[in-house]
């Protein structure tokens, strides 16, 4: 009989889960409880409080869409913040961008960064990049106090539970706002399109009056229960699909393993019950 | 301790299932184990195996996917035949458009229907239209001694194993090419995206010589590992997207719960590693 790490959605009914080969780290950090486990067949995976951040096998789909939806639209972007994103795969995807000159990264749990560092160098070896500034601190309470204005914010946040819930409050929207160039772009992870529903639009809610454009975007995986996942972009000026300039990612040829400008745009056609759910807030 | 209905792909490393309410049926056929469970938060599903092959929450997604996509592309749908789909699903859909006068459907095993008519009606119900002809047999059989001719030709069949097995082989789809009308379309259930690398590989190669169009198209759902699946589409004449008729659809005014012509257009869009290994097939 094989094991199974599984996590269980109660409240949603599910449950899910990777087939074990050894358990590499666990650490109960002030914020959490820090896993990396070696799977049978998706590589290594990342545990918060038991459920999975990212798996090595399909890490690059959420990664690569979070960072380059937004760099492919934002002319120039050459200053970028993350909040969260403590595993390096964000700010991996980031610093591809030969424009980038300076990316802040702003992580609450140093347990995290050290567990990837550790076990997790696909993710984490972005870290060492000399245009990176990692900060072990509350992204929150940075962006009350920083002064600085960055070209695209990306919220890389776990679920609005625990450490990341103030996340998801007002007071943070509008710092994301007020932290952005007059250009500027920020993209936050915005939960299941299946099982969020109310998260959703709480999201779209706070966030829509304050840009000009904004919309949901979607993408597949395997990690997160449900598969289909959603980033909702929220932008001051450039239009997330009118203003995706194509002929630069085809220049950068990143090889990506989920991102091309024809998955930039299909992700934007939400499905029916999505688009029916967060048609009030959506500007695009 | 609350009780899940779990299914494993051990040759994937991967295990999950919802929550159980209630076991409502379970009958050993000559085909496969049939089961209907009622679940917490999906509805009722229905298990083949031990698989889950719907649940009454996401069902509508696979559905609308696979009938809608080829029957508003073909400019008069009349002929429809479906083989598998005995839950009815497939054929709710198809029953949806007003042009179809005649649709069979070919299900190797009663008991699905059976199991589907006394506690799914959600999808069975359709089963009593008028211009369903069901037929309880072989499809493959069905297929070499029919002379009918079908404008549209759906594989709603399970995975590649057990009674479904023939309906990935060579002679099936020669038998299909030749049972559809001269702008006929076929659509085929085609696997998990992350998980059925060679399953898709086989379907394109045994389909794509024949046909003047060939793509996969990809649906999102919650009751197949991976969430992400396909569907392939083989046309001999009308263009999956260019032959999209957009007004037609706005007009039937369907009320999906996951089709649009956006969703439409968008699910050919293919991430980059599906693209690069179906590339060599692919004529779109």
């Amino acid at each position: 009989m094989s094991e199974y790490v599984e996590e269980e959605l109660e409240s949603a009914g599910l449950r899910f889960g990777f087939q074990l080969k050894k358990r590499l780290y666990s650490k109960t950090s002030p914020f959490q409880k820090v896993e990396v486990v070696e799977t049978s067949h998706h590589g290594r995976a990342l545990l918060n409080d038991g459920f999975y951040m990212l798996t090595e096998r399909d890490e690059a789909v959420y990664h690569e869409m979070m960072a380059h939806v937004p760099l492919f639209v934002h002319p120039n972007p050459e200053r970028v913040l993350i909040i969260g994103g403590g595993d390096g795969g964000t700010a991996r995807e980031v610093l591809r961008h030969p424009s980038v000159k300076r990316c802040v990264m702003v992580e609450i749990d140093g347990a995290v960064v050290d567990a990837c560092r550790e076990w997790i160098p696909q993710t984490a070896s972005a870290l060492q990049d000399e245009r990176l500034e990692l900060k072990i601190e509350d992204g929150v309470k940075f962006l009350k106090e920083s002064k600085e204005i960055f070209d695209v914010i990306l919220v890389d946040s776990t679920d609005p539970i625990g450490p990341a819930k103030p996340l998801f409050g007002e007071d943070f929207y509008q710092d994301i706002f007020d932290h952005l160039s007059e250009d500027g772009i920020s993209v936050s992870q915005a939960e299941s399109v299946f099982y969020q529903e109310d998260m959703q639009k709480t999201l779209a809610c706070l966030t829509s009056a304050r840009f000009q454009w904004m919309s949901f975007y979607n993408f597949s995986n395997m990690a997160y229960p449900g598969g289909l996942w959603s980033f909702m972009l929220a932008s001051k000026q450039r239009h997330p699909l009118k203003d995706l300039n194509v002929q630069k990612v085809l220049a950068a040829d990143l090889s990506c393993f989920y991102y091309t400008p024809e998955i930039h745009r299909a992700a934007f056609a939400l499905p029916a019950f999505q688009k029916e759910r967060l048609k009030p807030w959506i500007k695009l």
